[in-house]
């Protein structure tokens, strides 16, 4: 059992202390909230006045906070971590923040000698009472594994996600295409019901589809991943189902913004010649626009 | 066994045929283009002279065309299907076409007395060839159920899309929505691998969540589709996550067009008053945008 | 004075065959509506039948029709234009429609052995009733020499668009041009209203700079039009000032759609290393999206 | 004659404050790179070793910086211009910084007791050396006229943007309008060389309508800004029309995405019950959008 210093105790931090304790760690917590230190202080961790107070002769350090700025005050501030912490300590930082961030908090904790990594959650505050959290690790091989049995206590699931720095990424990336995703979703079941098509017919049909299980297991491993761009279904015809859909949408006054900006991608698609690939060259479409320019394969490989 | 009229021998419509003939069907053929009638000849079909002359006598006629204006033509052009068509017999269109000429197609037909109904079909050319097609029928339950026999001679499912106009509406619906995933797609593994993020391991991480499973299944059927918009995750902050991605890849210049216009989205619902409700939520900021007003709970009851 | 042939007598064409009345010329009217007809013939035009009717012996056969398959049904359809055109007539469609259905109509026409030239009409009915329209002339120089007189009864102004087909061409660009202008103008006017400033202020500014005068004349002839790409102001900062805007907007909850998707334009912009170019270079990045190869000089000099 | 503190000393701010220099006040100069201090030095202003000492005894606190980050280190740092300023001097930021961090520091500077005004600067370098800036004041009346002189010696035009505040509002809108412009006109200048028209045509005709001259001035006063939301072109023909361009751009895929976005905000309009209505009561549409409720009137009165 280890001496944790955890600061941030919100709605999903205060449960993830109460786990730690549960198994056996000893606690020193800190909060700007004194309810929250005491809540946590009368379930057996020590309560303490800074950050810097609760780092004293920890062996780790979590931090689950709002925002990089705090993160970075709580670290590097007046009364913070930094003025306590021991090189031999590891500070874990299960916040979401900006992932560029977390590489220049990282950088700065390197530069003075002190070990980090981030580990950012997934789910819900529900899993993080019952100790179920999704945890996004990011760190070198040797401190994955020495966190890990610490991690385990709040989650019950940890996915390696490559190295510092990368289960913040990993977070950004879930996070923007399932946010994103849900708009596209909304335009679909809109234009859906303005066709007057019950959903649950079109959900029955997409559960069976790219439209329902997504493209990165279906359509993408044997084609665009493989480096093969020979048709299954040509981006023309895509354009072309694109450019219906849109038609009866406008019709039916039904606004699709990202069925709009979408169409514009194909269309790009085959002004760069790609007309006659498989769909599934949107991806490389996408990489070229991005100046990417090195061959896809090296993605896996990376 | 029945007699059927198949006018359209494409990269579809041969192989669709060719699945007729071996259960035994009777089948009269048309294609403007004479080699690919006969190529269905030598496999025992009857060869026609035009659209008219393939409907004589018979019981189904099956049209799958390239698009509207050719199955306009197909049945009501000179020398064309209604010239000849019995009156009991049912017309099927399997063509791909604009949903609204659809149904202007189908009320022309009424008009004159006849029966028509509209299964396109979903899945690729090799399961065509293997009579394992997706059928989307759309017609009503007389239709449907008369048509059953001679339909799944071509495909292996069969849904029922709940009236005439449904399956061409259900195709659409699903074409979009996997059209424009795959642009989304493409946006969320560029930025991946501008993070110098493996994308194996953002593939495993979305594999658990909605960012792959989609939201019809996972984040809204307990929510917003039960008219529950307490929030598991608010709007405004799935807004701030957004726009952490948009800084992100904007910095690493990566093009996010669906990105940024999902954005705009959220913000549109935040304006509306909707910052604190459940993201699921957006789905009737959607609707509202397009005009649709009465409750929700609707759509799963037409 | 000249016999003309008058075919659509709406909102625009009914005041346009007035003026041509006026200044003395013999014509032949016909439009679906009776009424419209009888108030023509109440004019002293003549009242004909059919369009195949009003073309009997005309000079000039002017049509004023809703859209390009009203076009092609009063020029190829029974009792049709064609069916008694006189080699010797021109055809003059002042019709918006399609460009590329222009092109369709016009390849027709001289496949027949018959003259047709597109002359669409810039501003409004009252325009169109004070004889002051703007005249786009897409024909050859010998067709645009023969019909201004005519034309110039109708209208205060002639532009000369450069050849068939371009007087659509150059009316489509226009619109397109200010029908878009608007709603970013609504956009930037919106976040001025949010931003608690006054519209008047912001307009004052504007009315000298590019935002108010465009960039045509200010900023592109000396720079991208003369291929002179060195910075007057770098597209680095024009993309770092959009994303200011953006996030000010998203702030205060202004959906700006078309801002959003502008940033994703400079964002490619930069992705293809044209951070440190001027921003006209924008032009440059959009033709090359386009597929456009050849140098953008060649423009003016078609 | 003054005494001016005058920090940053840039490729803009070094000419502004040579030109302080030649209308005879007294200059107390700071910057980060000792060359630039030295360049002024010569040119007979004090050096000075922070903005500390810059700023004592001075009367005003002229700050030309690269961003709101360092605009507050400036004032609120150590050796920060708050530490020697008296409460009779006037600090006037003529950064390019985010609106609401000037709003921000406006508020630190006010709860310390200091004078503060935002006077950033329009056109270009070449217009900073010849003292012919745009400036747009952002002040109360005293403060704005406490400061004109010397705001004069480096600019040609004062625009009072009505208060504190003002000034980098009226920057910001006039840079977003003519920033997205940009790219707005770049798509149609694209879509207007794919067509094969010559852009000299299109900016003729474009230059006696909206498209060339705004709507600001234009379309909107007598409409929208009236309160006349009667038509004088129908939102539902705008929208029409917007396809139409849409659909060619497509079929020669020249990409469009502000093009797209804008029919998306048609559609909304018609979906709102605007079809009917100008064209510019887009303008209405995107307010609500925004949540903004209150009659557009007060805009002009504000």
């Amino acid at each position: 059992m280890s001496v944790i210093a955890f600061i941030g105790l919100g709605q999903m931090g205060a449960p993830m202390a109460s786990n730690l304790l549960k198994q056996g760690h000893s606690l020193r917590v800190y909060d700007v909230d004194p309810q929250a230190v005491n809540a946590l202080e009368e379930k057996g961790a020590v309560a303490t006045s800074s950050p810097a107070h609760a780092a004293k002769d920890a062996e780790f350090v979590i931090t689950m906070l709002p925002n990089g700025e705090v993160v970075n005050a709580v670290l590097f501030g007046s009364n913070g971590v930094c003025e306590t912490l021991s090189s031999d300590a590891l500070v874990i930082d299960m916040s979401t923040i900006h992932p560029l961030q977390t590489d220049r908090l990282m950088a700065q904790m390197r530069q003075r000698g002190f070990s980090m990594m981030d580990v950012p959650v997934g789910r819900t505050s529900d899993n993080a009472i019952s100790g179920t959290l999704l945890l996004l690790a990011g760190g070198t091989e040797q401190q994955v594994k020495r966190a890990t049995p610490v991690l385990m206590a709040m989650g019950s699931e940890l996915i390696n996600a490559g190295g510092p720095g990368m289960g913040i990424r990993v977070k950004l990336i879930n996070n923007y295409m399932s946010i994103a995703l849900n708009a596209l979703s909304a335009e679909a079941a809109t234009l859906c019901e303005a066709l007057g098509l019950d959903l649950q017919v079109a959900l029955n049909v997409m559960s069976g589809t790219a439209a329902g299980k997504g493209h990165f297991t279906t359509t993408w491993p044997n084609k665009v991943l493989k480096g093969d761009l020979s048709p299954a279904f040509m981006i023309d015809l895509a354009h072309k189902d694109l450019g219906i859909a849109l038609d009866v949408a406008n019709q039916l006054h039904v606004p699709m913004p990202l069925g709009a900006a979408s169409r514009e991608v194909y269309s790009q698609a085959r002004a760069a010649g790609r007309g006659r690939e498989d769909w599934s060259a949107i991806l490389e479409q996408v990489r070229t626009s991005a100046g990417l320019r090195h061959p896809l394969s090296r993605i896996n490989k990376e």
